[in-house]
C-alpha cells in the first residue's frame, strides 16, 4: 500500500448514519478487525489502555433501547420523537464498537510517573481517537458505514453491569456501524492555509 | 487499497527513535501530506479545530534548540546529559510536525452547544489523538520514521512567539521525523481477550 492508497482510505472515512443490518462481512472477520485494531494502535508508554467492546445482534440492539430509554427520562417530551428517530437508526445498523479506556492503566501511569501525572488521562484521550479512527477506517475500507456517538456517562453503569465489564472500564466513545443505505453528504473544509503552516 | 493493506500500515508505524536529516521525499510531497491529513481527518461537529506547524531546516533545529535550552533551566543538574542526548537525537531529524487545537474553536462550540459544553474540550483531544495517528502513519508510508513527544506546555509562548501563531492555538503534541537509523525494538502485547470483548 502507497502513502496516496493511506490517505484514500483516510479520506473516504466519513460519518455514515444511514444504516442496515444487512451482512457485509462475516462476524468473525469484524472481531478480527477490532482485534488487529487494538493490538497495533499506539498508546502513550505503550500501556494499552484501550479496550473494546464489540455488540452484535441481540446485543446491538439492547444496547439501542437501554439508551433510548435512558434518554425518554431526560430529554423534554416535546423533542423526544427526533431522539428516538435516531436511536433508532443507529439500531437498525449491524452492530457497535464501543471504546473504553481502562482506568486501573492510567492511574497506574500516574502513580509511577508522578512529574508527568497530570498528563495521562489526556493522553489516553489521544489513544482512544486513534483507536475510534482505526476502527471507523477498517470497518468503511470493508464496506460498512460507521458514525461516532457519545451518550457515555449517562449509558455507563447499565453497559457495565449488562455485560459484566470491569467497572475501571470507562466509557469513552459509541460506534454504530451497518451497511450504508444512504451516502454522505458534501463536507465543508476551511482553507487549509489558515490551518497548516510551514516554515524553513 | 484493501482493509488488509490499511491494517497493515497501521501495524508498520511504530516510534523511530533513530533519525536522521537524509531527505526521503520532497519538502512539497511533506507538506501535501500533512495537508491531506487535515483536510480529511474527522473533528466533533466538523469544527476542524486542528492547526498544524511543519517545521524543517532551520525552523526545525532552532526548535530543539529552543526545548534544550528550556529543559535546561528545569532539568536537574546531574540528569540534563540524558535530557541533552535526547533532545540532540531529535535534532538529527529532518522535521517536526506540531500539533495544535483552536482554542477559539473550541470554545465557539461550547458556547453554541451548551448542554455538550464539557465534552468538547475531550472531542478536541480525540481529533488531535486522529491527526496524530494520520501523520505519524502516512510518515512512515513515506519511509520516515516518527515518535511522539510531549514538550508542552513548556515551550508553548516561545513556540507562539517565534513563528507568529494565534494566541489560541493550543500546542498538543510534538513528532519530530527524519530518515530511520535504527529499526524499532519488538513490542509487548497484553492479551486481546482481557481487551476486546465481544457479546452477540
Amino acid at each position: 500500500m502507497t502513502s496516496q492508497a493511506f490517505m484514500e482510505a483516510v479520506k473516504e472515512r466519513r460519518s455514515i448514519y444511514g444504516i442496515s443490518k444487512e451482512s457485509v462481512i462475516s462476524d468473525d472477520k469484524i472481531v478480527e478487525l477490532v482485534q488487529e485494531a487494538v493490538k497495533n494502535t499506539p498508546s502513550s508508554f505503550n500501556s494499552q489502555s484501550a479496550r473494546l467492546v464489540v455488540l452484535l445482534g441481540d446485543s446491538h440492539n439492547k444496547f439501542w433501547d437501554m439508551t433510548t430509554n435512558t434518554l425518554r427520562a431526560i430529554v423534554p417530551a416535546d423533542q423526544f420523537e427526533q431522539t428516538e428517530q435516531k436511536m433508532s437508526g443507529f439500531k437498525s445498523g449491524y452492530g457497535t464498537v464501543l471504546f473504553f479506556e481502562d482506568k486501573k492503566v492510567v492511574d497506574g501511569l500516574m502513580e509511577s510517573f508522578p512529574s508527568y501525572a497530570q498528563n495521562f488521562p489526556i493522553w489516553s484521550h489521544h489513544s482512544s481517537g486513534m483507536h475510534q479512527f482505526v476502527v471507523w477506517t477498517a470497518l468503511e475500507k470493508e464496506g460498512f458505514g460507521a458514525s461516532l456517538q457519545h451518550y457515555n456517562p449517562l449509558v455507563d453503569e447499565e453497559v457495565k453491569q449488562t455485560w459484566s465489564l470491569p467497572d475501571s472500564w470507562q466509557l469513552i466513545a459509541q460506534m454504530p456501524f451497518g451497511k450504508p443505505t444512504v451516502a454522505p453528504g458534501e463536507k465543508e473544509f476551511k482553507p487549509l492555509d489558515e490551518r497548516v503552516k510551514i516554515f524553513k
